[in-house]
């Protein structure tokens, strides 16, 4: 959580000039985000999210971020809406920085997911893809399964610290999600970090998603497990298979995962347990000690990857 | 800017259903208040600013800042009032820290100050002072003139550290200013932090203050003297007599300083320099390097104290 950039009431009304809604109210840096500065503004005309793009996020991957986030509410999903300034133009720059003025969406996320947290949110992914679908432009997932052999390569000493012999496991991972990768699965944009805190309730049902920055084209059934791996854990590392199997119920009440997609859920959850042990583990090692930003626990994941390593019977099916 | 207080969506809704505000749509952490950690809330009702008090702020005078918030909203004055819970309370805890729901408090801080800001200031602290008679509350500035000189003893190492010689001029200050400090002019409650971040404008007039945690009973001229340091030196550390002047003007819409407060004025800007120097000092040796908060840096206060040892003719004449 951090605001880099510290924007003057006089940069503000700069900014905003630009756009017609109405002169500021009140600006106030919002504690979320590592790799962004997000402010919330009110106008006369209502309330809205000022983003600069800081860290991490490629520039030139924000007119895919912002045109999706454009294109899913103006099918009628619940996110926040890049706000066009009088020309048209959802990305522009502040202080020499992309930022992008967006609609503030209210909801509430959950720390700890029930199972009726998680039937909710599978729903909201299922609706993502459906109203995604028509969505032209297109982003390679830079994370996905064929970037990770080559992500992990300069990290194994990192690997080993964390655990004597984790390296040689993490090979043997990569190895196995290699030769048993699916290629055939149905495609389309996913969020690729529907992580509960990108998810927002009100009165325990779902409000909508936000934080579409790591967006791409890849398979549907992924991101299902992605999901799942974050919201179906419990803090003591165990899978629940009760939430998991809410969150598929949920899902398919917006978009039916065929048998094939079902049948490959534990590989994709494997796979993408190791997308985020990979990503944490470089930034573990990335963080010097004492930093403003505390990375988060790749051994969390790692536990994860030992629960898929091991099976799961009755996910998916 | 910091949050220290990690607060769920499950303790959040037990924190507020003590209170009949309906039930909340949104929380974010505000990037906001190195002593505290705040949060915006929206419910179906309104929306709120939820302080939890980390630091500094010393428990036991609580009920005198949140009474004396109380006071000024119900007299009138736009600041965050705290609001009750069903019981009457105001000052509350969560996670057994002592914690406040205030209303929300619109409008925007400047970061730099026109002359006419300093005016509209100016009224805002002549109107507090004003709405603040009556209230029956007391508290020592324990941060007032006769503290400084055993504030300092411990600190005179570092002065010289910053600054060759410094130690021996700021004792000479300490015994200038102890001699010549005035013991006869009106007192009052003053809020002792009237910075330009804790005061609010909207559309350019004055909107409100807040951030009332080092208030205390002292003479209200030294308020000003405060104020006007905070105000009207340019970022060069000149002092611009006309800002001074303007927020003079505006002070005397509300409240009219006398010919001895007037008089006064330069002596008790030179203290009130002295004491945020002072703090600054402290606060610049007790934060090691790389830490969260970025101290304040003391020599502005020293420049602004150099001012005033040079004098200030037409300054309150």
């Amino acid at each position: 959580m951090a605001v880099y950039t510290d924007i003057t009431d006089a940069e503000l009304a700069g900014f905003l000039a630009d756009y017609d809604v109405g002169a500021p109210l009140s600006f106030k840096g919002v504690a979320e985000g590592v790799e962004n500065s997000n402010f919330m503004v009110e106008t006369d005309r209502g309330r809205y999210f000022l983003t600069v793009y800081e860290r991490r996020v490629n520039a030139t991957d924000l007119p895919f971020f912002l045109g999706l986030m454009q294109w899913l509410a103006a099918h009628g999903y619940p996110t926040a809406a890049p706000i066009p300034d009088r020309d048209g133009a959802i990305l522009k720059s502040i202080r020499d920085k992309p930022a992008a003025l967006v609609a503030f969406l209210p909801g509430l996320s959950t720390r700890r997911p029930t199972v009726a947290h998680c039937r909710e949110a599978g729903e909201g992914l299922g609706w993502l893809h459906q109203a995604a679908t028509g969505f032209a432009m297109r982003r390679v997932n830079t994370l996905g399964q064929t970037a990770w052999a080559s992500y992990f390569a300069p990290l194994s000493a990192e690997a080993d610290a964390l655990k004597p012999g984790l390296a040689t496991t993490i090979k043997a991972d990569i190895a196995l999600l290699q030769s048993g990768w699916p290629d055939d699965l149905p495609q389309g944009v996913v969020h690729a970090d529907f992580f509960p805190d990108n998810v927002f309730f009100i009165d325990g049902r779902f409000a909508g998603a936000i934080d579409f920055y790591f967006a791409a084209w890849d398979m549907l059934a992924y991101d299902v497990a992605v999901a799942v791996n974050a919201w179906c854990f419990e803090a003591d590392g165990s899978f629940n298979l009760t939430s998991a199997r809410a969150f598929l119920d949920g899902y398919g009440r917006r978009r039916t995962l065929s048998a094939a997609e079902r049948a490959a859920l534990p590989i994709l959850a494997h796979g993408a347990a190791l997308r985020f042990f990979l990503t944490r583990l470089h930034d573990w090692r990335a963080t010097p000690p004492g930093s403003l930003v505390r990375p988060k626990d790749p051994l969390e994941y790692e536990r994860k990857l030992a629960v898929h390593r091991a099976g799961l019977p009755g996910f998916g099916t």
